[in-house]
C-alpha cells in the first residue's frame, strides 16, 4: 500500500519509546462492580476472522473513571432500559435536523440547575465540550485573549488552538503568574482564563476562588473543566465549585456525563446568551448527531439521584482515604492528592509498564499505567481510583500485589518527596494527603 | 456579566440574517415511527424552572437520518437493553484507561467485515472520526498534500485544517480539476485525496472508481466518507463502495453508526497499520472516554441485521422513488439527487424557515430548513428522506402540505433547472430522478 512504511515508522517509534498501548478488553457485570471479565486476545494484533483464540479470567478494576459506579446503579440502568425501549436506540440526526429529543431538552435543564446557571448545552464527549466551546468563544470577542494552565486537558488545549486566537500558558496553579500574564495586558481587552476544578493525573485543584478575583480585577472570562470533580463533591454533585461555593463567580462551568454520572456525554453551562453561542456557531456541535435518549434519560437520573443523595461521596472519600492509607503504610510511593485520584510513582515507561502487566498477570489487579502523553516523560505513574464499592478486602488485595510488584520490580519503597519536580514549598506528603503517620514520619 | 455584548451581537447578527436556529423538541415513540411527539415550548427561550408551558401534538418526520428505522428496530432494541442490563450504562474510561468494552472489540471486527478491512477503529460519532483521523494521519506522512471535494463536510475540513498540512480544493466531483492538481504536484509527495460518497445535502454520488484509477496514477491515498451511505448500498450495506465493488480500491472507509445503523458513534477502517497510527497518535481518539458498551452492541445488531437482510434497503428505495414521483408530478421544484436523500429547491433562508414553519404549524409535518452554513447562501432548501417505514398515505399527506404550502407563500412551481447553479450539461430532472414523466415533460 502507498505511504505504508511511513505508518510503519510510526508504531515502531512508539514501541521503542515504550509507549504503544494495548487496551484491555474488558467486560463488566452488572452487580460485580469494581469486578471484570478481561479477555486476553489482543485485540490489535489479532486477525479479522480469529475470534476464537482468547481466554478470559475475573479482574478487579482499579482504575475506572466510572468513579462512583454509577454506570451499574440500578434506577440508571432502569432510566437508561426504559427510554431505549419506549424511544428507540438513537437520537436519528443532528440537534437542528430532527435530533432534539425530549430527554435531551430535560436533561439541559437538569445540567443547568446543578450549576445555578442559565443554561446547558449537551455534547456527544466532554472532549467535544471542551474542544468546541474554547474554539468557538474566543472567536466571538474581538483580540481575545486566552489564559490556559500548563496542566490543561489535550481537550482544552486543542479548542484553544483551533480558536486561532492569542494565548498566554500559566504555569500550574500558580497565582502570581497568572496575575502577571494579566496586568500586562490592557483591562479593556476580552480575555479568558481557562483551567480545570480537579487535574486528572495529579488530583490536585486549582485556588477557584483566587482565580475568579484575579478575572474580576482585571476583566477576565472564567471557564473551568469539573469534570473530574462533577457528581463527587459539593452537596448536590456540583463539584468543587459547588462545595466552595463559588459556582456563581464562574462564567463558564464544563463537565462531564461519563465519569460520576457513569453515561456519556460532556456538557457546559453558563448564561443562555453565551451558550446560545456555542449552539449557534460550534461546527463540533451543530454538525453531529444529538446523543441518544436513553443516554439522555440515564443521565438524568444518575444526576438526579446524586443530587439527593450523598452516600455514595461518603463512601468514596472514606474508600480513598483507606486505600491512601494502606499504601502510606507500605511506603509506597503516594504522591500528594487532594481529592479521590491516587497516583502512585513510577518515574520510567518501561517499569510502570511492567507494573501494569504483573498486576494484571499475577494479581488480577487492572491499573492502567500512565505514560506520555497523558503525563510529562519521566512522571510516569500508575493512577488508582478507589470507588464506594471497592471493600476492604479489595484494598488489602491492591496493598498486597503492589507491595509485591515493587519488590519484584525493585521499584524503591520510599514516601514521594516530589524531588524529581521543580517545585519548592510543599507540604509533607502525609500533611497532603491526610494521613495518620505509623511509620517512618512525614 | 463581562463582554456579553459581543455574544449578545453574536446572536443577533444570526437573528438578522434569518438564520437563527430552534430546535423541534422531539419525543419518538417505539412502534410509530416516522411519528413522533412534538412540543412547542421553545427550549432557548425557556426559564429553566418553568417546564409547565409546554404543548404537545403528534407529527410526521420527514428530516430523520435514522434513514431506515433501525433506530426503533425490535433487535436493536433487544441489544441494547440486554447490554444495559447485564454490563450496566458507560463504559466507565477512556479506551486506553479501563473504557475497551467487549461489545466495542466486537464491534470493530464486524466493521472491518463489513467494508473488507483489515482493521476498524470506533468514535465517539461520525464527526470525530472525520476530524481526528483527517487531522491525525497526514502529520505522519511527510510534506503531505490533502486533496479535499469543495462539498466535504464541516468535519472533514475542520480535520484538515487541524492537521497544518497543505491543501488543495477541487471542484466537487470534478476529475479534471482533481487530475490537474495531482499531476503538478511530485509524484514522490504523499497525497490524500478526501472525497464523500454521497454528499448529504444534493444527495449526488462521487465518481469513485476514477478517483481510484486517479490516486493509483498520481501515488495518493484515498478516504471517502460513506456516513450516508452505509446501512443502505451495497448487498450488505457496506455503502457505495460495496455496490459498485470498489471497496479494496479506497484506502480508508469513513462511516457512521448514528444514520442508517440508527444508534450513535463514527468509524473508520483500513489496513492495521493506519488504524493502529489513529488509534495511538489521534488525540480525539485517545483523550476521551469510549462508547458505553450498549451502544455497541445495538450497532452489532443492527449492522449485523442489515448484512443479512435486503428487505429494508429495496423498501427505502422504492418509497423514495415514490416521494419523487409524487413531488415531480406537482411540478414542485426538486433538485436532482440519484440517492435517497431529496432536497426541494427554495433558495431563500426566510422563505425556507417560513415553508418549515408552516409544515410544522398547518400540516403536522416536520422537514427542517437547510440554511446557511449547512449549505451555501441562496440554495435554501427543504431537505426530505423518506424511510421505509413512510406508507404511501404519507407520502400524499406531504405531497399535498407542500402544494398548499408552496401556493400559501407563492413560491414556484417549476421543475427545477439548476440555473441558479453555475454549471452546465446537466442531464434533465426527469432523466436524473429516473422518473417517469407525466405532466410537463423533462
Amino acid at each position: 500500500m502507498k505511504h505504508q512504511h511511513y505508518f510503519e515508522n510510526a508504531i515502531d517509534q512508539l514501541q521503542a519509546e515504550n509507549r504503544y498501548r494495548v487496551f484491555a478488553d474488558l467486560e463488566r457485570v452488572v452487580g460485580s462492580f469494581p469486578k471484570a471479565i478481561y479477555r486476553t486476545c489482543d485485540t490489535n494484533q489479532d486477525e479479522v476472522k480469529d475470534r476464537t483464540k482468547t481466554s478470559a479470567k475475573e479482574v478487579t478494576i482499579w482504575c475506572s473513571n466510572d468513579y462512583l459506579g454509577m454506570g451499574q446503579h440500578e434506577s440508571v440502568i432502569r432510566a437508561m432500559s426504559d427510554s431505549v425501549s419506549n424511544i428507540g436506540t438513537g437520537a436519528g440526526g443532528t440537534r437542528n435536523i430532527s435530533g432534539t429529543s425530549h430527554p435531551i431538552v430535560e436533561l439541559e435543564k437538569e445540567l443547568a440547575d446543578l450549576h445555578g446557571k442559565e443554561a446547558a448545552l449537551v455534547f456527544t464527549s466532554g472532549f467535544v465540550s471542551n474542544q468546541a466551546t474554547l474554539s468557538t468563544l474566543p472567536k466571538l470577542l474581538p483580540n481575545c485573549l486566552i489564559i490556559s494552565d500548563e496542566f490543561n486537558h489535550a481537550s482544552m488545549i486543542e479548542g484553544i488552538r483551533q480558536s486561532g486566537c492569542a494565548k498566554k500558558i500559566f504555569r500550574h496553579n500558580d497565582l502570581e503568574h497568572l496575575e502577571m500574564i494579566l496586568a500586562a495586558e490592557d483591562v479593556n481587552r476580552p480575555k479568558i482564563i481557562a483551567f480545570e476544578s480537579v487535574y486528572s493525573m495529579d488530583g490536585d485543584v486549582a485556588p477557584i476562588r483566587e482565580i475568579a478575583d484575579l478575572a474580576d480585577q482585571y476583566n477576565a472570562l472564567t471557564y473551568i473543566d469539573e469534570v473530574h470533580a462533577v457528581g463527587m463533591y459539593g452537596d448536590h454533585g456540583g463539584g468543587i465549585t459547588e462545595r466552595e461555593g463559588l459556582a456563581h463567580r464562574i462564567d463558564i462551568i464544563e463537565g462531564t456525563l461519563a465519569k460520576a454520572f457513569g453515561v456519556l456525554g460532556g456538557y457546559i453551562t453558563g448564561t443562555r446568551k453565551i451558550i446560545d453561542c456555542v449552539r449557534s456557531y460550534a461546527p463540533g456541535f451543530i454538525f453531529t448527531t444529538a446523543l441518544p435518549p436513553a443516554i439522555a434519560s440515564a443521565a438524568i437520573s444518575s444526576i438526579q439521584h446524586l443530587k439527593n443523595s450523598s452516600l455514595e461521596r461518603e463512601q468514596h472519600q472514606l474508600r480513598v482515604l483507606e486505600t491512601k492509607q494502606a499504601l502510606y503504610d507500605e511506603e509506597l510511593p503516594l504522591m500528594p492528592s487532594q481529592t479521590h485520584i491516587i497516583p502512585l510513582w513510577v518515574g520510567d515507561a518501561d517499569l510502570c509498564k511492567k507494573a501494569s502487566d504483573r498486576l494484571m498477570q499475577e494479581h488480577d489487579i487492572y491499573i492502567q499505567p500512565i505514560n506520555y502523553p497523558t503525563v510529562p516523560r519521566g512522571t510516569e505513574r500508575l493512577r488508582i481510583t478507589p470507588s464506594p464499592l471497592h471493600s476492604q478486602d479489595h484494598i488489602k488485595a491492591l496493598t498486597d500485589a503492589l507491595v509485591e510488584t515493587w519488590t519484584f520490580l525493585e521499584l524503591p519503597f520510599e514516601h514521594y518527596d516530589g524531588s524529581n519536580e521543580d517545585e519548592t514549598g510543599k507540604q509533607s506528603v502525609s500533611d497532603q494527603l491526610q494521613l495518620v503517620v505509623h511509620k517512618s514520619g512525614g
